[in-house]
This record gives C-alpha cells, structure tokens and sequence, in this order.
C-alpha cells in the first residue's frame, strides 16, 4: 500500500475513505481535517479562550496537541477522579496528562474530586448509590460539573472534549435505539453555549478511534493506554462492539451512519419544537444552570454523598 | 416452565414480555393481541374488504388465518414470480397458498408474473438491470404493482401484509443507519390509503417471527420453509442477523427500538412538512399513482425488458 500524495510505503490505510498515506503526509492531512471540521461546524475561532478537557488518554491529548499546532490558545484541565482499579489509573492518567503540558509549556488546571469534596468518585457513587452499581453516571455528572466551572471562573468561551467518531456513533447508536428525542436533538459536534454554560465542541468527532490513536503513534504522543477500569461491560462499550462487527464488514458504517444523521437533522427531520421545551435556571447551590427545581443534580448528589462538602466544592476554583 | 394462566407445561416463551403460554393459552393470546393491534393503529374494521397478500410463507398464511378466525372478509393474493431456485420455490409456495384457501374454503386471486408480462421476475430483473445483479429490487416493485392493481380493480379497501416485527425491526434499522428521512416518515403499522391506492397494513408488525413461527406450527399450518433463494446475502439479512445477536443479548432490543419509533414520532419527533413533499400523479400508461414523471418505474421497467407487453399486463386483471 502506497501513499497517495507522495508514493512512499503508507503508515495509515483508511478503508473509509479509501486513502493511504506515509507517517509525514498523515501528519499532515489529520490537523487539516481537524482545522476543516473546526470551520465547517463553526466550533472556535482564534479569538477564543478554549479550555481542553484532558484525561491522559490519545484522543484528549492528541485534540490539544492539534489544537495548539493549528495556533489555538488552548489550555488543558485535568480532572482526578481517584480511580484505582488495580493499576492506579487515575495517577497514571495524570501523569501523562502533567508530561505533555510539561513537554509544550502549556498550561494545565488541576481539579481533584477527593480532596474538594472528601471522596473519590467510586466511593461518591456509592455512598450516593446513583448508577446501577457502576460509578459512571456519577462520574459523568461530576466531570460536567467541574469543566463547566472551571470554564465559567476562569473565562474560558469554548470548552473542547476529545470525543471520536467511535464515541459519537455509539452514543448516536443508543440514542437511536431508544429513539430518545431530547438527545437525538442536541447531540453533534457543537452544543451551543446557553445560560452561562461555555460552547462545547467535539473537533474529532469525525476521525475514528483508530485514526486518533495512529496520531499519537507517529506524532510521539505518550498517552494511558488503559481504558478506564470501570468502562467493562458498559452499554457504550457494547455498542462500539457492535458497530464494530458492521464497520468491518461494511467500512464506513459508522461514518456514515454519524454523517448522514447530521445531514438529516440539518435538513429538518426533527420537529423544532422539541428542542425548546426546557428551561434553564441557576442552580441554589452552585449557580450553574440546571433544569432540576431548586438544586442541581450535581449538589443533591454530593449533599447525600458528602453532606458538609457543597458549598465548598462549589466555590472552589 | 408453565403457562401463566393456566399452570400446565408451557409451549412458548416469550423472554421480552416475561410470558410463557401452554398450546391452547397461545392460541388463544396470539388472536387477541392481534386484534388489539388492529384496532389500536386503526388498521381496518369489519366493514372493510380486505386483500391479503399471501405467499405461502408462515407469516402471511398465519395471518390469513387469523383475519378469518377474527370475522374479518379477507381474500388472498398469490403471485407467481417464476422464482426456481434449484428447489421449485415458487411451485411449492403457490402450493401451499392454494391448499390453504381449499382447507378453509376461501377465495384466493392468483397472478402469474410470466404469464402476463411473458418473463418471470429473475429474467425481468436481469434484461432491465435494476438492483445491482439481484431481482430483489424489481420483485418488490413488481410485487407492489400487482397487489395495487389487484386491490383497486376488484375493490379491495385494505391491503395485508404479513410483515412480522423481524422484518420492521430490520427495515427500520436499515432506515436509520441510513438516516432516510422519506422512509422514517413514512414507515409502520399503517399507510393511508392516498390516490386511489388501498390503505396497507401489517396487523403483525409487533409480533416475533418465532412467535409466528410458533403459531403457524401450533394451529397446524402448512407452509414453505424456504427463504427465497435470492434473499441470501442481502442487506436485510444482515441487519436481521445484527439485531439478533443483540435481542439475544438483550431480550425485547427489536420490540424497544420499534415500538419507540412509533411513539416518539407520534409525540412529534419528526418534522411534519417532509411528510407532503411528494405528490402522486396517475402513470400515463397503467393509471396508478406516481411520483415519477409521466410513467411509472413498474411501466418503465417493463418496457425496458418486454417492450410488446406493458398495456396487456396493466389493464388485466
């Protein structure tokens, strides 16, 4: 398999797109595509203060690497979840996450949940008993709650997360499967900023997982490769699985299976209306908004979970 | 395992509605939710004249035996569509519809594809190159023709499909992979009668194809094993493989993702404009109704491939 721009041995073959490419000339062609999908979906400009969510994995990392390459100003938050599982994950995660900051003089936030609100995110979810025995509803809920403060305290416009193709289709995937409107709406490469809350952009959301991670192999980009230890079993998990099967057997499936929805509400498939029918207040506690009456769900869950904790943990930058 | 009405040894379980049945229990379940699926998508009542489109498979000849079990006037439509396969399977479904209607002493129109229009669908499909080597594409456009024509001609109100909750689950996922936004508008229970064409319905939308398979068996049935020969490998299959792999895993998958179709387009998921973009115009040559411009793809694909018989093979009956 040869290179299609310069005839050399290719590094990456993508069947999808039916393109091959040396390590020199994908290193090139994956930032223009990312500067592409930025301006298409009209994600950032230069003008913005973006803040990258950063877990120590390839795709979060490899997103700040492209973004900083492509002139944007873009800081990094490091959120510690306190997960062990074994093999210290979230130290290790952290590691990596220090070492590219380290490695491009770039600046990196720190936010770690157990020593603001006193617990880690297993023991969180827990004591909170939110999330059917798996800790990731309660992980997911704190891991919003943080990038959107942060962003709000410190002045950040866009807030970028490192979500590939992979990620989006099987969320599009289970979000189609049980036809749930309120997500079929929102979900794309860009959620608007609304009520105080910063733009949140997806610029990978249309490279696959294998894509990201031949990135970060030929840009040298060292990164965990442990995926999160309590990701096993998860819906998401088994869905990649299944497009997976179907990606192989057709590439291109999950491309177009994301594309093609895009393009479809784009055109006005979904009614209007549905989009509109939440209303957003500030959160009592927090401040941050929420559609919850009184509190978000955020501060009930950390006032069952760790009772003295809120109003620190909320006023904390 | 026991029947839960009656406690003796159950004939089918049914995982996804956490039901088993003995033989007399399912006999009597099957009719009834059948019923109930009539009359709550309002698919036709006692007054209408039904034709049901019979292929001497377990689905169609299970629901013809119901409609009639349930009072309803229901003729049966066979066409011939010349398929050999090497095992006579057009031979063996006309028998098997035609023994139905003798056993049970009911009218069943029978249209020869050949016949009329002097080719049977496997050469038709290849002189007129649709579908890309396969006769799937001019069989369904043919099939659809003839039960239209039929049913206008002989003043059928209702048109009935033996499309099982399989068959739905696998179109609608190939729909939505695909994000088609004509066929997610338009796809489920029932289409309106419009333009002269007969209203259609498939009364067993929300049944199992092993539930169908279970009734066929336990009402003594007889009916072609077979799949068509030309089914192998085709997209449909596929997807029916797919969803079955995770039905297996998560018992009441096909049954979720269908019934959550209908519901959420019903509280207005989907935007109604798409709805009224096409409009109908009779075929200049066979008077049904049309999207096309001047004939019809029925009309046009015949013309291709028999030129002398088109005006013939419209205008019988």
């Amino acid at each position: 398999m040869k290179c299609r721009k310069c005839g050399q041995k290719a590094a990456v073959n993508m069947r999808h797109h039916k393109l091959a490419l040396c390590k020199d000339h994908y290193l090139e062609w994956l930032p223009e595509q990312t500067e592409r999908f930025i301006g298409k979906y009209r994600m950032f400009g230069r003008e913005d203060k973006i803040l990258v969510a950063v877990s120590g994995g390839k795709d979060s990392l490899s997103l700040w690497d492209l973004l900083i390459r492509l002139g944007y100003e873009a800081d990094g938050l490091y959120i510690g979840l306190g997960i062990d599982g074994g093999t210290g994950y979230s130290g290790t995660s952290h590691d990596f996450a220090l070492q590219f900051a380290n490695q491009h003089h770039l600046t990196l936030h720190v936010v770690d949940v157990q020593m603001e609100v006193g617990q880690p995110i297993p023991v969180l979810a827990e004591i909170s008993q939110r999330g059917h025995g798996k800790p990731c509803a309660v992980c997911g809920l704190t891991k919003r709650h943080v990038m959107n403060r942060i962003a709000r305290d410190m002045g950040y416009s866009v807030l970028a997360t490192g979500h590939n193709l992979d990620d989006e289709a099987a969320v599009l995937f289970g979000n189609t499967l049980n036809w749930s409107a309120d997500f079929l709406l929102r979900q794309g490469p860009v959620l608007p900023e609304a009520a105080g809350l910063a733009r949140k952009v997806k610029p990978l959301c249309r490279f696959y997982e294998r894509e990201m991670a031949a990135y970060a192999l030929l840009r040298g980009i060292e990164y965990i490769y442990e995926e999160c230890p309590h990701a096993e079993g998860s819906t998401s998990i088994y869905y990649k699985g299944v497009l997976n099967r179907m990606e192989n057997d057709h590439p291109g499936t999950k491309l177009n299976f994301y594309l093609r929805f895009l393009e479809a509400r784009r055109q006005g498939l979904f009614a209007e209306k549905q989009a509109t029918t939440t209303s957003l207040h500030p959160c009592l506690e927090c401040g941050q908004p929420t559609t919850a009456p009184g509190r978000c769900s955020f501060c009930r869950m950390i006032e069952r979970a760790v009772p003295a904790s809120v109003s620190d943990f909320s006023s904390a930058t």
